[in-house]
């Protein structure tokens, strides 16, 4: 039992972008796959499919198709793909995605580990080094690794700023 | 302190369409939402708002423009909103508001407060419904409400199905 909250783990979450040079056990691993497999969609189609990259010579291959350069430090990243092609998944599966990523994000977090969400990439160099179909489209990518730091909070907009009640 | 673990509610949130009829109180709403205020965000940059609709009256006509109908017995809606025409922040802003969307729904659950995910909308009509700017896309709706019933996990893709490592 842990004294943190389970809401507290969402409020404490920060974007890790260093890391140990330590692998994610496969043990660890699936249960972040897992809280991102249950995660809901639009009328439950999950238009979506994520590639687990963590092999290391990969990685640093992969770094090079994104504008971010911390990417080759991560022991993992996972590569959000979308089913936006489909009729009958399309208009949802982005966003289908991005609550599956979340989940993930969340989860792993839960468990020690640290992630960033990495949007730009150059996505045809991606799908090409990762073998995705033309159809899918790469979503985000998500880094996942043990935290060798520990970022203060970001500066958020006010409660005021970011809701309103009934009324834009 | 809890006996069920944090990645425990990520694994057992349902989507819920049946509630209580009872409020949300303002505590419990305010800590819903400053789950979703804590997301990361492209570049920390926040291009999103949140209209929560907690009036019943606005609720029951906000439900006639959505195809879903059981909003108008919900206590709550948060209308996700993202600022898409923005060239700063335009690409990446209905990934960053799904992202705050599903943290406000995880967040919810851990607090015995159900929720359900809404696509299909006529835009047009709850944008004029809840004056909401030209520029911003309503990405999605979350409703907001105590769970009135207990659904069995969905089927879901399998592993094999939804994840692969280091090639799609």
């Amino acid at each position: 039992m842990s004294v943190v909250s389970s809401i507290d783990y969402i409020l404490t979450r920060r974007s890790i972008r260093r890391y140990e040079n330590k692998d994610i056990t496969q043990d660890v691993l699936q249960q972040i796959l897992e809280a991102g497999r249950q995660a809901p969609s639009a009328a439950n189609r999950q238009p979506v499919r994520f590639v687990v990259v963590n092999d290391r010579d990969l990685l640093k291959i992969l770094c090079d198709t994104l504008i971010t350069r911390f990417v080759k430090y991560a022991p993992a990243a996972i590569v959000g793909c979308a089913d936006v092609k489909s009729l009958l998944t399309g208009k949802w599966a982005v966003v289908d995605a991005t609550i599956a990523m979340e989940n993930m994000v969340i989860a792993a977090w839960t468990l020690g580990v640290g992630s960033c969400w990495i949007g730009a990439c150059n996505e045809e160099k991606v799908k090409e080094l990762l073998e995705i179909p033309d159809k899918w489209k790469v979503v985000a990518l998500v880094t996942l690794g043990y935290p060798a730091e520990h970022p203060k909070p970001r500066k958020k907009k006010s409660f005021e700023e970011m809701f309103s009640f009934n009324s834009f």
